[in-house]
């Protein structure tokens, strides 16, 4: 395959950094070097700006044209939450290759059906957790994977953000059941979810609280939470914490996570994106720059440590995941997130939710597919 | 008043921790230097060991003798959680002044007993939750209590330790809930509780999970906690999470709480003890250094700043207010915690406890003491 | 101008580097839109897959082809050292717009040839100090020139690698002084005595130590320096210490500095070049996180702050700065070092040379261009 | 030997520390319990709210007393330096074991009689080099000494303060050279000197810069310098930079160093103390946490790890290592300095100086006694 073709739905902040992405990966993968087909929104003047902008061949206004067009072999959706159900499920049916940003579906029940057509039909399928194909978290996986932390005992993700708390913050889309599904948890705490599933195990019990601070905007109830505190119990006996919130002081996006085991333990902080920190002697605290070229995912930059890589580089690493996994024809996982993991994850931020509503512990009810549904598409 | 007799109970770690404090302050408080008076301990080799190398001027295995001493206005008890009960009441009756480690009690049954002795008493009573006289955590509560924080909105607490991992931990007292109460709930998590409690506001609910990894030591069942993570709400409408482990990798002794309120956020860590993070702006992490001798608690050191302090000194300043609190005829509130913090705190502490038992969201059942009670001792 | 063509010498790293930023800001300034016509090398192989790789129109093996070639409005060079004068001037002569990459010479003698050579032919000229143009950096030349850090008192940079003590590490052109000019102190110290200029003032004397760790490799002497420690006195009346080195442990280059001022002081270290420290208050440390979209720079980026940038991003900024120059038809000043920077920082390196060589305190030996040079090419 | 008698002089900073350390040594040291014999200083009242203040037996006027006082086995000089040469020679005349805070002398003369005179008289000696006693610098050199790091290559010592920039600023006696001897690099350069050849090696060249921001005060000229820089070479082969200021910025007593080594790196930051970095792989950085029990110096304190030390138990452990070695008839070698130590520290003071005046690199010239005085006391 000498090029992919890409069609976007969506032009805001996910829709330039995917943008962004697919150029930086023109001069890394010659062989499949990525083609901008075609970005879709609903604005035709902000589509345009967009489309020249980013060098898109084409802007369009209406997906249903995307869908069909032969030349994206990828539909990568980059719309709000409830923008994923529908365009997504049309993609798959005309046999596009699929990417659909966090979190999956305003709901497992949306999630579930995702994962259904995407099996159904055969095709590629890829949830947008881009924080695994950050470099450190790819350290962090490899060394829980090899046992080198022993046992998993404790778990701990935040991602705390203050956007509920600005004096100018209105009720957009984000603030409103309907279209968001949920608020902090969905938004952010998808990631801490998606991070433990990847990194520890399967979360199978929660308790929760949440809380909204800001009860009504724009004159408007806000039927969604703006922070959750939870604890969950994982498969293995591991117990954690996940919290994220929306009004945290004056924090951006400040996302974190500790991992103890019974032989050592490691921590990351989105800031310092290029460092893990491990401990394993007692009182010796490792801090590991990844910056250098024997790492995982650094083989794609530069010959010498010490040279950062930023956040947008998880879009690029993420996409040639991708764009490998459809040129082999295999599936994204296991560092890719598929839509299987983007509906076990909304399965557990969903048991979050009834807990803080039921003020019990709850199950995660995970459900498998019907057997005769893999692979039985048409 | 020119001096103040001490008698200790208990010559472990915080036997020693004491001792060590009280002779850093004979060189600070000149009025009322301390006398030490006498030690007391079950081993009589240990004890005179103990006594000559702290310079106590008698080392006893009685502690009966030391509750009828007058020499001592001040009976400290630094000995195990089983030993609280009994003799710290002994002492009230006949007089003393007391001081008690945390957890003040087993249960908050046995605390509220002690603060009802003591109360009647109206003798001074302090529950030595030493952490409160560190000069970040003082800076930390004043910043709260001056709305410099704005609202709070959550609060993190994390004690992290191994102690149950090591291969050679036998089953001490620490690991046998006739003797401590619980396990890590009550040892390290009471911290938490009191810095939540101190800095933030009075928890209210809880629910929460608890873990025992190692199930058997030295051939007998394990029936405390190694570990327990819980979501906690305030009366104020914060939420937080408590998380206090003995089984987490190789951290040892590792606490550390961060507090997000509507207009900033801080951060502690035990570590570097001399420090309090401060968020108040956008992506500005301002590390005040609290060496400056314009600080609380610094004016008894140093006359620059840049001259680290110890942990040791946490006692050093909490025995100093107790002290003046005993020569002023007063109490050890605000910043002290007295009996009744040491009750309020273990209501805390059963109440997650009982959560992570019935798997349902708890109140905090906070009793007050009845009111004929107060100040009524003979 | 509708696209601005650019001609490359050089496929190393710096090649990789400058072909990675021009891909990325094709994503980035549609009216201007870098067009990649030639890469040039002298092994025909390499050129060809690093030309397919970066997507190069052409691979040349002749640099002469270049600076005929219409298409290219920029020369940009990215080859070693002894390769900078000849093509850079024959580049020149043919009203190339010129970026070469640092040291601009090997010497101060062939540096100021090439300032004269550029400014005399009217053409733009720029030195790559990409450090410049990371936005930590321009803060940190904000905070210096608008006077928020009082007059400056010191200056401290450090560049430190351990390059020269891998066993494998054989005498490349790096080790001699006929290809390369010097060692540390060219290759390495040359960042920092342009990160001093940039930031603080002109160095004008210098005190030196220079030392030759491994005097042998390859069975032939090493006659450059591993490394240099240098004392200097700038024009104002700070002082500073400056110091490389390919020897230092196995740090991995690790370049850091600090400036103190009469009213504060500010530190960056490179492996997180996302931040800035601010001391402006007594015992106070301001770390701010460079990754908000209103610092400079960063409006290119991403609209929410926390999503930090990489090394990489230096050099998109620097090559946008330079379009941005040429299309206005100015200088890359004040922000970009032009060759007469380039020129300059030389000098002060030959006076590091030259003290370590004489043990002597030397004045730093800037001369002007004659008068009747500028702006009177034919 | 039951207990150990000190007369201090002096009774401001330094006594303040060496009288704390002395109470907390009492709390350590049963059997050579140090008893506080008595204090001198010229103001009466003040010696004598000082003596009560640190429980010192007797508050005089006249060191004449202390030196002839057999109670005191030692006398420990904490006066200003220009009080350090008479005093103490005295008292080393009488028999005395000497403490004296550093520098040692104004001048490597002055330095010099009084190692001679100890020499001689054959008493212990010690120079108040406290740093040498913190933790993470006993495992620096243990580190340096084992070859851990290989061959020293690098060594950065900085010691940054803002003690001239404020505007209350007198001219009190550190700013006078009759007094002083010098400004920046007596006071502060000499720990970092004495730092160096302690983990090091022995500078034996230097070249140097100074400077004084502030000329004039109290209406008088300031004859000493604010800062200094300087690069050394040491006799192994290592070059390094030292620089002390007391005009950077609004920094506080901010001491860091850095060494280098052929195989790894370490960093060392007094705001830190109880930290050691530690670089021996590409791209880790180990933060040694001193707090072990494990570590040299900290079986004095807590059994546990995580409990931090404070900067005065440097003058515990230095007043403890003083004590053991004069009970054992021995010196204080290698780890406390001995007035050889002191006297050769002050040689490099002194060559820096000549260097900042020549603007020549200036060799170290270190002299010894003449043979026939080691020991000859009468």
């Amino acid at each position: 395959m000498s090029a992919v073709g890409f069609a976007l739905l969506g032009h805001g902040f996910m829709g330039a950094a995917h943008s962004r992405a697919l150029h930086s990966l023109r001069a890394m993968t010659p062989a499949t070097r990525p083609q901008l087909v075609s970005v879709c929104g609903r604005d035709p003047v902000a589509v345009e700006a967009f489309a020249e902008r980013y060098g898109w061949q084409a802007g369009l206004t209406d997906w249903h044209e995307q869908v069909a067009d032969e030349r994206a072999a990828v539909f990568d959706n980059a719309a709000p939450n409830h923008m994923h159900l529908e365009p997504t499920i049309a993609a798959i049916r005309t046999g596009r290759h699929v990417l659909c940003e966090k979190p999956l579906g305003r709901s497992a029940t949306e999630a579930r059906r995702l994962w259904l057509e995407a099996d159904r039909a055969g095709v590629v399928h890829m949830c947008a957790f881009n924080l695994r194909f950050l470099p450190a978290v790819r350290l962090a996986h490899d060394l829980l994977a090899t046992g080198e932390l022993g046992e998993p005992t404790h778990f701990r993700g935040r991602f705390l953000a203050s956007s509920a708390l600005r004096d100018d913050q209105r009720r957009t889309w984000r603030f409103r059941r309907s279209d968001a599904g949920s608020g902090a948890v969905g938004d952010l705490g998808s990631h801490l979810v998606d991070l433990a599933r990847y990194l520890v195990d399967e979360p199978v019990t929660a308790s929760a609280f949440t809380a909204t601070f800001v009860g009504e905007r724009d004159g408007a109830t806000v039927d969604v939470d703006d922070a959750f505190s939870a604890v969950v119990g994982f498969d293995g006996g591991a117990i954690g914490t996940l919290e994220a919130s929306r009004a945290a002081g004056r924090r951006s996006n400040e996302l974190s996570f500790e991992i103890d085991g019974t032989r050592g333990s490691l921590s990351f902080r989105i800031d310092r994106l290029n460092e893990l920190e491990l401990i394993t002697e007692r009182k010796h605290s490792r801090r590991i720059d990844v910056t250098d070229p024997s790492h995982p995912l650094l083989e794609l930059w530069w010959p010498e440590p010490g040279h950062a890589i930023g956040w947008g580089a998880s879009f690029v690493h993420e996409l040639r995941h991708l764009i490998a996994a459809i040129c082999d024809g295999g599936s994204v996982r296991p560092h890719g997130a598929d839509f299987e993991d983007g509906y076990r994850c909304a399965e557990v931020c969903d048991a979050i939710l009834r807990a803080a509503e039921s003020g019990q512990r709850e199950a995660v009810e995970y459900r498998q597919l019907p057997v005769t549904a893999r692979g039985t598409a048409p």
